[in-house]
């Protein structure tokens, strides 16, 4: 039995046909990703994923992080999956040359990270975390830090973390209390208790590169004061080899619903001797440069899981005889026969697929805001990717758990049993609506920072590249079914936009109220986006005779038939506004 | 802190105001029922589930059931427990007096179930189930069956189980193989092997009465060659003493997602003596009296379980402080006065206390269909509370899962550790969707066998009094806005019902694919309905001043205004139809 494939076929879609990936990195001056090269990657990922890291995801699970003496002992197996994978070469796909990379572009990136997070979400999670720490100091490092530090992170012989939350400052980090002192040598020491730091310790590399946020003695109160220090586990070497231990320890690990293979650990700063990355108080706007790349990130961990817990449920339903289906003579028949059945398979198929083409296609947004040689597309990539990075992250997490829990439906009473592997799939993902911004945040990001902010500018931008699109190919044969209910969702999107922006005016909670829905709504609106464009791809193609094309036809007027009606109802939700929810006697008697 | 505290006011305000329970049951012929009498026996419960259950939840979770040599050991403190628990006399609270019962009206009963279900699932699993049984033995047993088991089931000094499914048979239990061999002397011999046994095995009793689904020698195939047997794990001698042990063992209990101080067993029948319940072949209906009482039941515990993450979210909520609400002056407020989280907390409010006063009306009307003096009202009860089984059991389990999903939302990143206490019932609660028939089973059920089997008449007249309740009373003062809706949903309601009548003539696949939408639409009939009657009482008791009362009102608003929207996505949904479900294509691509 299989434990995860890739689903390389839906992959070559998304990057050859959908994003037609050479031919744009091609526009950005990069000839060598041609769909050989990229296949090529593919597949081996693929290998690994699913010879090396899926075998471990279950034990993992059962085994858990073990702390003792201040040290975590990850599963059996990662110690050696983890070499294989910086032997491999994983860590450093998207990085700079300059440090040892590949420079693949990210759309090529995070598909190989949605396998490795399908096949052992808990196992990715740690390189996961070294690849936004790379990021990070790539981008805010300076040029001594960088040069002594982001060639090994990119090697992955050592990895990263971001230190961002303490017990009393979560969502909040205008509260957060851990303090650095300047030194004599330009250097600092940071003083202070770190919780839920992803991968804080384990036995998996020799070094841990901590981006650690802490105020220093002149700071400003709240997130102005924000500063952000690299606290390296083992202090380097000029030359990087290990000098002494920091003081910088964990102090325990979480015990977790999911997730069980990745330590999320307690972090005590006792006069931890760090570097300063970026201006003195600008450091949380440094740290969102972390912070967007895992929110994209975890976002598509989040479709690898669904994409496991989909194979799972998908085989079952092809091999679960029970019941017979309507005009069948079988005593009894395959479950994949049944409706009900078919509709929470096709339900899960039309999720993790347009989800995997609308963040594989945010990802290309990032190369073009990167590498486009216009300066007014990389500006519009970059407008683009902004307003979608949550959409993205709160969507994928949502429908993932939504998902995940529908394929536990489909085995009936078996989903509940651990040894089915797909209740794990439910605890693991269960936490990417939870971490690097609840989902709650990441909607009012979106509609707070990003439509309200700027007038609804962006928002309305990319609405109009919806409805364009939607009526330049509606009259094209075949599609008027498709483009129809986009456009239709298209106007009610502006709508509302129009709607919240007038009453966010007036009502100082109409954006609170309405965010996380107004999220989702967007959410759809990519979603069916997504699918239009797909259909539209496939129809050109069905003459090939090939199922697969008709697969995702069909694919579309599901998603579009069945599952995008629910806007309706966000849209009637966020209308209702934010006085029943704000009314004080409402929770009265809830103290 | 307190770990479940009993919804003492809301009990009261449906018991008392709502269903005004003694006055039914005093129309029922049934005098001794008063209000205090009702408060003595939810405060009685409530003080056993806060100090004796409650404290043994997480640790139950923890520590899960051991199984060895054949034996489960229940955790730590589940024995103490369970003698407290029958001491008290809560086995046979609902029992008939004569095997020692209290006779207490259902509509209490469930009140009992919800409070223990809440504040421990696992544990008041074990006497939920015996309850089950009970209620299947005492309408199916011969007389001398009857006189043997129910007093020893009603003392509690005996548990009970349901033994169904198989490995190949779950839902459909058609395809079930346990053979009973008849003896001469009347008995039987069973063997097979019997999987997910709910207490199938334990240390909390000194015998375990198995209900068993077998076929007889001349049985002819599927569901209509089924019939049941009493099993007892001991073999009790004539006067209730313990006899030999009966060749029934538990061969393993199996590692779930949730639930872990419950065994679930896999029982092994090898010639087991058993005695025939009922007529030969109509075990099937006997056994669904169980089924149906389990239905409700399980459905009930849900609401309990949801209480308890709603209680813990909402503390939470009070008592953490993160982000500046707009307009504060604070540098941080308590969370609950930020509208996302009030958000999530009213929709768990809306939630529960709406599912609660569904539930304990359907309970009612179980109280009616056995007690009340009319005949018609007896068949109309009777046939109501068949149409609200598979609902109230699927729309409390569904809402369940995503009202304790939203509460583990509310403590952001802290919801994902187990020290919470909100992760546990997420993971409790899943199982509530999956078993006594899956939610897919239960709509099935509904729109089946409850609508289409006899054209809508029964459906037709639960709407009618929906609407002519709504009618009456939408044009007293300040009830307008709170029938409009309802009124408007009804009408969708009996129009969707009417198409799915039509084209289910058509189409074999109609009834499958609409089912779980159809059964949510009409859940959201039921608790729209229920909250209507809940605005137009606290209304009229509003100008006490009470808290309460505004809250009610406040809470109604709310649900009918941001949670009943959910129903035209429905309405949406079924009417696009079997075909894109049914669509060969689709998942060509997924075998």
């Amino acid at each position: 039995m299989s434990l995860y494939k890739i689903p390389l076929r839906d992959f070559q879609f998304v990057l050859h046909e959908l994003l037609d990936t050479s031919a744009v990195m091609h526009s950005c001056g990069r000839e060598e990703f041609d769909a050989a090269t990229i296949d090529q990657v593919l597949s081996a990922a693929g290998q690994f994923a699913e010879e090396v890291i899926a075998p471990l995801n279950a034990s993992g699970d059962e085994e858990g992080c073990q702390f003792r003496d201040g040290g975590v002992t990850t599963p059996s197996g990662f110690r050696e999956a983890y070499r294989q994978y910086i032997e491999s070469g994983w860590s450093s796909l998207a990085c700079s040359a300059e440090h040892g990379g590949a420079e693949f572009p990210t759309a090529v990136e995070n598909a190989v990270n949605e396998i490795f997070g399908g096949a052992n979400m808990a196992f990715s999670a740690y390189p996961g975390m070294s690849q936004a720490t790379y990021v990070n100091l790539r981008a805010n490092g300076s040029p001594g830090l960088k040069a002594l530090y982001l060639p090994k992170l990119a090697s992955g012989q050592w990895t990263g973390t971001m230190c961002l939350t303490e017990p009393q400052a979560g969502t909040d980090l205008g509260l957060l209390r851990t303090r650095a002192t300047p030194q004599v040598d330009g250097s600092y020491r940071l003083a202070g208790s770190k919780i839920f730091i992803s991968g804080g310790e384990h036995d998996l590399a020799e070094n841990i590169v901590h981006l650690v946020l802490a105020r220093l003695p002149d700071a400003p109160p709240g997130v102005k004061g924000i500063s952000l220090f690299l606290v390296p586990k083992v202090i380097p070497n000029a030359d990087g080899s290990l000098g002494e231990r920091n003081e910088i320890a964990c102090g325990s690990i979480e015990h977790k619903m999911g997730i069980h293979g990745n330590s999320t650990c307690t972090m005590n700063l006792d006069g931890a001797r760090g570097w300063l990355v970026g201006e003195p108080h600008k450091g949380l706007a440094g740290m969102f440069v972390q912070m967007n790349h895992l929110r994209l990130g975890v976002g598509i961990t989040a479709i690898g899981v669904m994409e496991a817990a989909w194979q799972k449920s998908r085989r079952y339903a092809n091999e679960r005889v029970q019941g017979r289906s309507p005009g069948s003579v079988a005593s009894a028949d395959n479950i994949v026969l049944h409706a009900d059945v078919r509709r929470m398979l096709l339900t899960q198929k039309a999720y993790v697929e347009g989800l995997r083409a609308l963040a594989l296609w945010s990802s290309q947004l990032i190369d073009l805001s990167h590498s486009h040689p216009d300066a007014d597309a990389r500006r519009d990539a970059a407008g683009l990717i902004a307003l979608l990075t949550p959409v993205v992250k709160a969507i994928s997490s949502d429908l993932a758990l939504e998902s995940t829990l529908m394929a536990m439906q489909v085995f009936g009473g078996h989903g509940f049993i651990r040894e089915s592997g797909v209740e794990q799939h439910v605890r693991d993902v269960r936490i990417i609506s939870l971490y690097e911004g609840t989902n709650g945040v990441q909607a009012m990001d979106l509609l707070g920072r990003k439509v309200l902010a700027d007038g609804g500018l962006r928002m309305g931008a990319f609405i109009e590249q919806v409805v364009a699109h939607a009526q330049t190919h509606r009259t094209r044969p075949g599609m008027e079914e498709f483009a129809a209910p986009v456009l239709e969702l298209a106007r009610k999107v502006q709508t509302v936009t129009g709607e919240l922006i007038a009453s966010s005016m007036d009502d100082p909670h109409a954006a609170g109220a309405a965010a996380v829905p107004y999220l989702r709504l967007v959410g759809h609106l990519a979603l069916s986006y997504t699918w239009l464009r797909a259909a539209q791809l496939a129809l050109a193609k069905a003459g090939s005779g090939d199922p697969f094309y008709a697969s995702k036809i069909a694919t579309a007027r599901f998603y579009l038939r069945r599952l995008m009606p629910q806007s309706i109802a966000l849209f009637e939700e966020i209308r209702a506004g934010a006085a029943p929810v704000m009314d004080v006697a409402a929770l009265l008697d809830a103290t």
